[in-house]
């Protein structure tokens, strides 16, 4: 969301420490942004409290324990907000295709990485955001926006299969279903995960890379002949046809 | 929906026809019924094209060219509406499961065939209304029925995969996690698929249980290896990487 949060600050601890101008300039800048992700933070959580359409900016000052005045500092609309918590969960997505990108590990292992980073993501403050904000009625501007970042990721989960199938390491398969398969079980997460928080999301992201890593076929040489087999064996034991 | 839908009807081609009044009063029962069905679909096709609070009754009965009487002769709602949506899909998911009980087969092959009939209905008409129905500030009432009609989904997809474990079917996993990857990359076909029909709804569950079941890890022996070997011959062709 933000390029220089995630840089070291120039400046010292204390605005008033620095002897230049320059450093308590940048000090203030950094001030204001750590405010403007609290006012993100604050709005991610009050849309998943409320739903979008119920929040006002009264109550995300509310929340703050600010003005409205200075929420409006930080922002223009609620719409702007919407569209700042969106970015805020699909930069993790991206940082996660930055960071893999440095590495040469096959592109199957690369993909596993941005896809446990996308589930962490989508199972965080932002995930609601991240998955319907297309859906509230934005202005046309602000929607071509977030279509293409969401664009942008489905190209590059696409981009990583192809590289997988190329270098051996993913099975030959479509691209863009399996993209759609992938991101779709990630994307249903912020459906669920606040009725069910008995993982953290970086458990349930390993867990659903692992599903969608192995499949359902068992591996080994007795995975064919034990599927054949079933029948029969569930024949010998009619205490399994029962509990069905 | 409708369990008597499928069944033949008892009655003649036309009511005038059987001597019997109780075949009329079948084959009138059978008619409301269809004409039931036909308000259930024209009010899906609505909520898909307008948003569910953006339709109203009206507007349903403008579609099917009849007045809003004639649609309250039939539902007493429109959140009831919505609710026969929902069922309309769930009920061929259920369906699938009634199926696939009659079969021998082993767990994994009954769980692909739900699966499949899943991934169709929300590709359906009904899609849009079985995945967001819940979120509609429907009744306490409705709301329960709704949430039980999908638990009763998922605890069927969870006993199939704990049954595939069990059978040798399916690789030993977390059934819950699992479950909820599966379900949610179907669900979230609902999200797309009205916006890119280019594959039917029976074509994308086909390539999705495909990628459920194999995983994206090759498999045969060469599996490991090819994986390992990636990133050396990743190097040796620099066009990937000039690529990414």
């Amino acid at each position: 969301m933000n390029s220089r949060r995630s840089s070291p600050s120039p400046a010292g601890k204390s605005p008033a420490a620095g002897g230049s101008p320059w450093r308590a300039s940048a000090e203030r800048q950094r001030d204001r942004e750590l405010k403007r992700d609290a006012v993100i933070l604050a709005a991610a959580r009050e849309f998943n409290r409320k739903g979008y359409h119920n929040t006002s900016l009264d109550d995300i000052a509310a929340r703050l324990e600010v003005t409205k005045p200075t929420v409006y500092y930080y922002v223009t609309s609620k719409e702007q907000l919407l569209f700042q918590c969106f970015v805020a969960g699909v930069e993790r997505i991206r940082a996660a295709f930055r960071d893999v990108r440095q590495t040469q590990l096959p592109a199957r292992e690369r993909l596993n990485a941005v896809l446990r980073r996308y589930g962490e993501a989508v199972a965080s403050e932002f995930g609601w955001c991240m998955v319907r904000a297309e859906e509230q009625d934005l202005s046309p501007a602000m929607s071509r926006h977030i279509k293409a970042l969401k664009s942008e990721i489905d190209q590059g989960i696409r981009r990583l299969i192809r590289e997988g199938i190329q270098d051996g390491s993913i099975e030959p398969c479509d691209p863009k279903m399996t993209a759609f398969a992938l991101a779709g079980a990630l994307n249903w997460i912020a459906h669920w995960y606040r009725e069910d928080q008995s993982l953290t999301g970086a458990q349930i992201a390993a867990a659903f890379v692992t599903v969608f890593e192995g499949g359902l076929r068992p591996r080994g040489s007795g995975a064919q002949l034990t599927a054949r087999a079933a029948p029969r064996r569930r024949a010998r034991r009619p205490a399994t046809a029962v509990a069905r």
